[in-house]
């Protein structure tokens, strides 16, 4: 089975799109990496890059973005609305298929020390990569941004993970680390009362005693009258999407209130949905390699 | 999307392993053509070869596997206990995905006019490709067999497709067709009542008004003491996975029996089961693209 993983650097350019296009071009070039998505944002002055690939030409791939995005962006003009400590502000890999959260983290530590010793850019590691409670949450690494970053850098409890224990002149700093593909999944009440569902998010989310990779809410979606519960799964293989939308028809139904639809927004792994098939059709001993498409992606 | 079809041609080797693999090697060096699978059977002495791509590759592949068989298959020589009537003795192609029927049906046609063409051999086409009903279904274009056909083939009945009008001297003739993918799905009941399997399978099965593209049968798998309903689905796209097995679970439910399991045996389309994973999460809006791995089949 081919090792799948997705890489989703942040970079701080969202206006010019001749050196947005040349930072995508970098991630294009490498032989084995997908380009699925970039999208700019204006107000942000931001781009988010989508990227899939075996774990080399992925690492390889971040690297050539963040090289020209040094090359390209200078922090020192940098006026943005979103928060942010480098030209390359954060690369997060992701497991997406035959790979390992581990795997991930060795990785972005491989690509963290590439960063740091060819480009002297200061690198953290951030979320299952982080090497410091202090640097796992994104926000607290990026404390102060890039302008405040500049004196604090040289403090113990914000030296940075690999690099210069200083910001690159133009560059800044970059965070690099490993997180869970993230699956939106929302599920629809037939019923106006956001309190219905914001006590079924309860149920559900980790916090609250529900399911460990599971964060809920309650929403109401003003424009079809309903009730919705909103819910981030952060790791599918572990707790899958049936067995939250089963506990959510089943609190609900005790209510007397019916699920009448679910949405997956954007992204989700071919296995998410496998794995609900597998369920529902009660299958047996099946494999994914009985998957056509299985089989074409592998090696 | 990619377009995606399944060729799986049969020829009349199945004991002698180089000629085997050089016909083999010939689909598998074709960019583009991805081989999944091949199993030689002595007694038949026949190899079954399943290899899928887009469809210009695999039309190329095919015709490349056909005259490598021509070349080193002496159907004079030929005994094995499968009825045959050429070193390729049939080139079925299968849509797998993002391609109808009728483009499949379109390209069986080209290659059978290629392999006339450049190859001097007598081409039937059959199933879907078919151009006269008395082709459709494979065992009457091989009535006689190769040994048979040499004399039949001089009939107006018997009158191959394209390409001569008498059987190539050492490559016999060939078939070419396109049909549906085949996915078995079995049913399992908490019953060793094969009665009631073959009576629920009678409720889905198209020849006794049940499903269109549902074959069905009862059957008793000894060994674990209970009953199966046996399925052959021919077209997952009209007629999905998720309503036949409701059905067989509301007509054993009427007996007070239960669907234990399923089983899908060899191979899938990955649309059957997010088919399935759709209808059982009653998702809203959701969209193929919204899945990385088929993003990555994308052109």
């Amino acid at each position: 089975m081919a090792k799948l993983i997705e890489c989703v650097p942040n970079f701080s350019e969202g206006r010019r799109a001749d050196v947005v296009e040349a930072i995508v071009g970098e991630a294009r070039a490498v032989p084995g990496v997908k380009v699925l998505d970039h999208s700019s944002d204006p107000d942000h002055n931001r781009t988010v890059l989508t990227f899939i690939g075996e774990p080399q030409p992925v690492r390889q791939a971040a690297f050539a973005c963040c090289a020209r995005a040094a090359e390209l962006i200078d922090m020192e003009k940098h006026k943005g609305g979103h928060p942010r400590i480098g030209a390359t502000d954060v690369v997060p890999l992701i497991p997406v298929d035959g790979v390992t959260m581990e795997e991930c983290v060795a990785l972005a530590h491989e690509l963290g020390r590439e960063i740091a010793e060819k480009l002297s850019i200061p690198v953290y590691f951030y979320e299952a990569a982080a090497r410091r409670p202090s640097m796992k949450a994104l926000p607290d690494v990026r404390k102060g941004e890039y302008e405040g970053l500049k004196e604090a850098i040289k403090t113990p409890e914000r030296a940075p993970d690999e690099g210069p224990r200083a910001m690159h002149p133009r560059a800044g700093a970059t965070v690099v680390g490993a997180r869970p593909f993230l699956v939106a999944f929302n599920i629809n009440l037939d019923t106006p009362d956001v309190a219905l569902a914001k006590k079924i998010a309860q149920t559900i989310r980790a916090a609250k005693g529900g399911y460990v990779n599971c964060r809920a809410m309650g929403v109401m979606l003003e424009d079809r009258g309903i009730a919705q519960v909103s819910i981030n799964m952060t790791d599918c293989a572990s707790t899958p999407l049936h067995r939250v939308f089963e506990t959510v028809k089943s609190e609900a139904a005790r209510w007397g209130v019916n699920v009448t639809g679910s949405e997956i927004i954007g992204l989700t792994p071919m296995q998410a949905l496998v794995d609900a098939a597998n369920f529902y059709l009660r299958l047996e001993n099946f494999k994914r390699g009985q998957i056509l498409e299985a089989r074409l992606l592998e090696e």
